[in-house]
């Protein structure tokens, strides 16, 4: 575009965005769009059961009877009609939430944006799982926050270690997690982990963000009661969103938060974008009370259900010994443990050239001083390929672990 | 919805978000939504001129044959088809701009959070226009900019005293500016300061950050090259928007940068909303291919104009001597001085009684230890009252000011 193609002078960029890490997979899995290559590298639902029909008809009618508002700015906090309704599914989870604890955020990406907008000066602990969210990562890290990490195991958090690091460092501003079927690793936090890691925060006052973009999307086991319904004092922010129970393109999620930091959030976000998207707050208003939603997630626990179950077998038929592998309840994501000299990163290019992608576990690792970030895991998402496709891309995978566990 | 409404202990906020002004003009702004006040307030486009049957069927089409992708999650670059039309658009003002340059952003207020995000570290300085746009301010205050302020007047920012800032103040980061029909002032930026202004960006290397909302509501006079087609160098970032041409609710918008920031851009909105809500990406470009949004924008253009006209000759007939105004070219507002020993956030209350509304001219002034914010200047909108209403609510606002003018 420029005539002289040279970087400006001085380049004299903030010191954050100087500190974050570009992603050379980020490069390698844009070739996983490619339909021949069968990708467990993405977070993607299955658009194949997008509903279609209903987002077509009540955009279309929310334009045409509500269109002098539905494009219109509107407030920073939301559409009023759809914060009710959400704090009515919030209650329903145990929450004490009214409307004016519902903020409507531009997806939950934006909610940890927001949430580190408020709470993160430079320098700030914050306490995550080993491993954790990649872009909950990212977006922490552009506010320069430092990790304290905690393991993690079949159950989710390891809430000793997490007393642990706490009473090593009282001075840590939040606690981050996703409590259900976890991405990447799948798991889900027991209830009585869910128990004790509140009293902890209580006793340290931090408070914790709640991460919940997958809980309604069980496929076995029992509802487990989410952080923030255990919360006297209003220390946890609860995020969840519409992306993977309708469809992600919308972005509109929300957050949950007691009146002193929702004030915050709701400056902070007015200053980000002003407000989330007016139309698609209507449309999603009426798709929610127009159509039987629940059925629309039932049908979608169903397949994604039989996909999870699909790639569990070909895992187990397919998978050298000496690999281990979650079991998720939900969600869309299980995690692969490969034995320690096995290097994911590496094998990444012989999975693509085999026609088969994943996303290799190290950036789920949060940068610290204390650890080096393990190279033998990897991501598998099983919610947007066919059983059939998950039969053979996991066989495919297996070729390409055995192919590399003999060099 | 807390059993025990006190605030969490520590409150324990960051510093940029203690440090936010809150306002108490948005509180008494908030009854201006009442339809028997005439509003001069907000900055809304008319409702009533939104291309529903156009947008409603763009949007129902988008979903029915291409919904797959259009509710799907997508890029965070944006949309590849709207990303060419607009490099095309700018190509036709003068700037030299691919596909690549143009980053969809969530409105484009978002264009201010990301340059914020890439740009600015705790205490760097920032040069701003006296009066300059309020949410700009606030976008950039929450990243503890200092602001450097400069005179403006009838021309636009007054660019004597930019360079005597500059030279005086060697290490400012950003010059931002809203070079067409200013917000709040309605003021344009003639050529020959734009051609200065960008020598002096060169002759310091500092960037540019020129904010065009309004750029196409154009109601006389001759079209100004933007400085961004001034630009040698990629020191200019140019925004702009769709929210005022088509609809703002959509929050569609975009930015155009040269290469190395660029990418710097696009990593911190991955971190901040992953990407811009994909449906109304595909929605507006379809509006913009099937139908012809030049028209709509003509006719946008004669309903504004007729609209500040009548404005225009009603502060005329009815505003007391020794009260100045802007006579805007486009846009959306004038900008009104008061005899200076007026203070117009004190006379707010007395209009509302009178069922009119205008925003107080005081927060738009940078917070600055060199200077203490005038009180005496007022906002008006025109472009969200009918011409009736105008001079109605003209003639109650004069009434106001000689009431206060003999208090």
């Amino acid at each position: 575009m420029i005539a002289n193609p040279l970087p400006v002078r001085p380049a004299n960029f903030s010191r954050r965005i100087d500190a974050a890490e570009t992603s050379a997979v980020r490069e390698i899995l844009k070739v996983t769009e490619k339909p021949e290559i069968i990708s467990f590298a993405g977070g993607l639902p299955a658009p194949e059961f997008f509903p279609k029909a209903e987002m077509a008809e009540a955009f279309s009618r929310a334009i045409l009877e509500d269109g002098e508002k539905a494009l219109q700015y509107s407030t920073t906090e939301g559409y009023a009609p759809l914060r009710n309704w959400i704090a009515t599914r919030m209650q329903a989870k145990g929450m004490r939430a009214e409307a004016d604890n519902i903020l409507i955020t531009s997806g939950s990406q934006q909610g940890l944006d927001l949430l580190a907008k408020v709470l993160v000066n430079t320098g700030d602990k914050i306490l995550v799982e080993r491993p954790t969210y990649l872009a909950a990562l990212q977006t922490f890290s552009l506010f320069e926050a430092n990790f304290i990490t905690v393991a993690s195991d079949d159950e989710g958090m390891d809430v000793d270690d997490a007393a642990r690091q706490l009473r090593q460092n009282p001075d840590i501003k939040l606690i981050y997690l996703v409590a259900n079927f976890q991405n990447p690793s799948g798991t889900t936090l027991s209830l009585e982990r869910r128990q004790r890691l509140m009293a902890l925060a209580s006793q340290y006052g931090v408070r914790i963000l709640e991460d919940d973009p997958y809980g309604e999307l069980r496929y076995r086991g029992e509802t487990i009661a989410p952080i923030k319904s255990l919360d006297e004092e209003g220390l946890v922010v609860y995020i969840s969103t519409f992306s993977k129970t309708i469809t992600p393109g919308l972005r509109v999620a929300w957050l949950v938060a007691e009146p002193t930091i929702y004030t915050k959030l709701s400056i902070a976000k007015q200053a980000t974008d002003l407000h989330t998207n007016t139309v698609s707050q209507f449309a999603v208003h009426r798709y929610l009370t127009e159509h039987d939603a629940d059925a629309h997630i039932t049908k979608l626990c169903g397949v994604y259900g039989e996909r999870c179950r699909v790639m569990l077998e070909a895992l187990e038929a397919h998978f050298p010994a000496g690999v281990r592998w979650t079991k998720p309840e939900g969600g869309m994501f299980l995690w692969v443990e490969l034995p320690a000299h096995l290097n994911t990163t590496k094998m990444l290019p012989d999975a693509i050239n085999a026609k088969v992608a994943f996303v290799p576990g190290a950036p789920f690792f949060a940068p610290s001083l204390a650890s080096v970030r393990p190279q033998n895991f990897m991501r598998l998402n099983f919610s947007n390929q066919t059983p059939e496709r998950i039969a053979l891309g996991i066989q495919k995978l297996a070729e390409v672990i055995a192919k590399n566990e003999q060099q």
